[in-house]
């Protein structure tokens, strides 16, 4: 491709609403453009990588033996109603009506429409397992998009969904998902890690989610130094600490504490390390039908973070978790949000295993400007229940027995669930059994966001110079770059024949004939990120050589004109 | 691809609401379903042929040197509004609004969108032309969704829009595209023509359509058997009748024709061809701002058909045309519409060329059960104008002077357009020329509906057993069909092999490894219209020997085993 006849349309400035480096190295090297929130138009080069990202994605998904199929982006309601998530959906879910007045919606996942596909199509145990995936538009309504293609509205994913006769038979086919979203990820050239997570608002038991680790991440997931245990931090087990809890030394005392409002002020105030103390958050509560009733006290160690979806599956707790607004709380225990304690609450009180297994800690007097100091469970605290309900940290012992847990971030590209029958029982999804039994299906699904990964593979793989792809989605995989083109003769003609020679011997070839100063040129090819650069230069062609330039190691060499190709080949190998 | 490992899905029945047989095929082929009103899941077999055709469209786009983006599918009203399409498009845009109850649509086409991507990206002559395209979902909610895929609400289209500075560049995009799209259809085995074409709604000046011919297609095309003339009927020329009008040799008489509605009654009724009397249409009527205003008399030859798109280009008519309700014809004749003639009527008369070079001619009385004979035009009726406003029929002289032309059945599957500066004018979209001065954008743009060809391509390609796909965009290549497999060890060995020379030799192979009847087998295989089969058949296998079998020929013959895999390699040449 010749810029002069592409769309190359690089930014010298970092646009100012682009927060994260991935959406300004997007937008600068002219990958995507913003057309309104959470929508972008993909660009020439940006739609190369998107591509070679889909195509990836397809040939793995072929080859462990999953169908491809193409369902609409615009789905009917009724379906929506039949499996419940119609009401239950949040506004995420972009609802719509057509000319006739009759509710649709914009898919933002697809499980009942396979579901419905599945049911009218399968009927018999000879046709599974099956094991079916799209690559499709899909659209989430989020309430505030950002950072691009990461958190767009509208986006590509892969979705497959499996179906089976058995739980083991689900497994099977999860375990070869699981191997395929490696297989992938392998092959984008991506440092990536699966981990175990939570299943949310999918549902289902099993799940994993595949993450490619860089430090801009959303997510922070959990590794132990002993094992293969991996797990997003909202997953990871916390264990309960190991021996007898001490035993009270202190009195239960109340001290003033005038504005002290944090935990750090507390410790500052009294001397103390957080992990002395406790925190007391407040949150709505359930009644048995999972509606909400009341308000539920969680108490984690100050040092120590609550885990909202550890939190939310409590059953006492309304999901999803909600904090407590300035009444509830006024109402439960009269005084603000940074006064409450544990003492003498009249309503329930969970406590983390870590805090439970405090003694003479510090704690909020539920009276503002005063807190406790020397208490003690349940000599000072009667009524409480324990539970795991903070995120692990650094140091912790990792829940599979073996090793210490450390903390990286990550961006989550891939999540698989096991489904069990959520939404085949919903949707009255069976077929019949050898015995001539009619079975409810076991359904699995495995998600790749194909967009996504097009801004994660940047934010693991850039410098301050652009982007460093990796070679499997380059947009291109040579760069032909004439210095000063038309001042010369020689230097068109050696830059024409490398870039027919290199396109012939089937490269992606991007060839730069604008008739731009040589910086500009570096720079631009620099930031779109084309692995392998051929600078062509009136000093070097007096010796027949150019210069060959790697962007991923910066390595510069010269090379005679006549093996520029199997210089290139051995580099591709 | 194993049967058994696969979706085929086919059925025996040929679903009650498919009326076209394209529809028919695709469900029973197991192509597509149904899952709403105009929404249809590609099924495996159907989505590789709509990735074949797409892939052959990409690549004969990027011969042509146009570049691929993708635009969202959900788009932002302002910019509709700034184009004023917002107003002026029917129900079929479907708008919708977002959790902040902004509005959006859902994209039933892309020129708001690209010119506001080359507003603001292409902002000098040095970057033009350009030729940008993608391949994209595209949503018209359709008042009347039919036909399965050929017209869904929800399909996939190719867009392209070309953008420069001058009429004589365009002009150039144009014939490399209408070239372009000529490689496309001659690739893709189908047999078309590009026809001349009206505009409508998308605007601008010349336009081409292309069209697979099938005796199905909704549209009628004609062809001078003299020269390359082609057009839609729509936009076909009828050239006024030569020689000087017959002179009047009958007097106006008034005659009681009671009961008699129609034309076809009329002539019984009176022993006289269709092509002695006029017909009388009322329509609304336009004032000079293009608002509604009164009804207008349309006449033409009562063997003529009234061209709708001629009509309500005429200056008093409105446009889209719209036939006159009951009231408005009360009023405007005191009539009903099967008696309305031309005589003494005081709204504005339009009369076709034939109509108007007739002597002696019938027309109603604008009384029921009353019609006039022996009427004469400027003898009997003083205030009329004559215009264009039939449809030609077979035999009519081609407008372009040579030969007569004839009409065949097209299906609408490419359309491009020289769309001028109607959205670069509009939005604001234009570039610095050399000599500093800003110019508005000169644009083109160019559709192909890909999922439509699909259904064509079976219009054009089957017979009574099923799909006879061309060659390129079959779904497989070749089928392995072994006759009881499970009755014996020697047909298996022999088929797995076959089945994985194939494969290895890089053809897309069914092999239909299920316990099912031949029968069974065979009526699939011709249904889903693999161009190949091989069968295995233990008697032939006797001989070292099975069968072939061309779908498109029907011939039969045996061959060697061991000869199979060079004479599939030479069918396909």
């Amino acid at each position: 491709m010749r810029t002069t006849q592409y769309l190359l349309s690089t930014l010298k400035e970092t646009p100012s609403d682009a927060e994260v480096i991935s959406h300004q190295l997007m937008l600068r090297a002219g990958m995507i453009r913003k057309l309104a929130s959470g929508l972008y138009t993909w660009l020439p080069s940006g739609l190369k990588v998107l591509r070679k990202v889909e195509q990836i994605v397809r040939e793995e998904m072929n080859k462990a033996g999953a169908i491809e199929v193409l369902m609409p982006v615009v789905q009917p309601a009724d379906l929506w109603e039949e499996s419940g998530r119609w009401e239950k959906f949040g506004p995420e879910l972009l609802r719509i009506k057509d000319r006739h007045e009759r509710p649709f919606l914009l898919g933002p996942t697809h499980e009942e429409v396979i579901t419905e596909l599945v049911r009218k199509e399968i009927s018999s145990y000879k046709q599974l397992p099956v094991n079916l995936y799209q690559v499709q538009t899909k659209f989430r309504d989020e309430v505030r998009p950002r950072f691009g293609v990461m958190r767009a509205r509208e986006f590509l994913m892969k979705d497959a969904y499996s179906f089976h006769l058995t739980e083991d038979c689900l497994e099977k086919t999860y375990q070869a998902m699981h191997q395929a979203y490696c297989n992938i990820f392998d092959r984008l050239g991506l440092e990536y890690r699966p981990v175990l997570a939570d299943t949310g608002s999918i549902g289902g038991s099993t799940s994993h989610e595949f993450h490619v680790l860089a430090d801009s991440g959303e997510d922070a997931i959990v590794f132990s130094d002993g094992s293969d245990y991996a797990a997003n931090i909202e997953k990871a087990e916390a264990l309960p600490p190991q021996g007898e809890r001490p035993a009270a030394t202190q009195n239960q005392e109340k001290i003033a504490t005038p504005n002290t409002h944090s935990i750090a002020q507390v410790c500052e105030r009294l001397k103390i390390d957080a992990s002395q103390t406790v925190k007391t958050l407040l949150v709505v509560g359930a009644n048995a039908e999972g509606e909400e009733q009341g308000v539920v006290a969680l108490v984690v160690r100050g040092d120590h973070e609550l885990n909202e979806v550890k939190a939310e599956k409590l059953e006492n707790v309304f999901s999803p978790l909600t904090m407590a607004n300035e009444a509830q709380i006024q109402q439960a225990v009269n005084c603000s949000a940074g006064s409450i304690g544990p003492v003498d609450l009249n309503i329930p009180v969970i406590v983390d295993h870590s805090a439970a297994h405090l003694a003479d800690f510090v704690a909020g007097a539920n009276e503002d400007g005063f807190h406790f100091t020397g208490l003690n469970w349940d000599r000072d605290i009667s009524h409480y229940q324990v539970a795991d309900i903070r995120n692990v940290v650094e140091g912790d012992p990792s829940p599979c027995g073996t090793g210490k847990l450390s903390i990286k971030r990550g961006i989550e590209v891939g999540h698989i669930f096991q489904l069990g029958t959520k939404y085949s029982e919903a949707m009255k999804a069976g077929v019949l059994t050898e015995s001539g039994k009619h079975e409810t299906l076991t359904m699995g699904c495995y998600g790749i966001g194909v967009s996504r990964i097009v801004a994660a593979a940047i934010e693991q793989n850039h410098d301050k110079f652009g982007i460093k792809w990796p070679a499997a989605i380059a947009p291109f995989q040579v760069c032909v770059l004439p210095m000063n083109m038309h001042k010369s003769h020689r230097i068109p003609d050696v830059a024409n024949k490398l870039y027919t020679d290199l396109q012939q011997a089937g490269y992606e070839v991007l060839f730069d004939d604008r008739k731009e100063r040589p910086g500009v040129m570096f720079a631009d090819m620099e930031l779109i990120g084309v692995p392998h650069v051929i600078v062509i230069g009136e000093r070097n062609l007096d010796e027949g050589l150019v210069e060959y330039k790697n962007r991923q190691t910066g390595e510069k060499q010269t090379i005679k004109i006549e093996d520029v190709l199997s210089f290139i080949q051995q580099q591709m190998v």
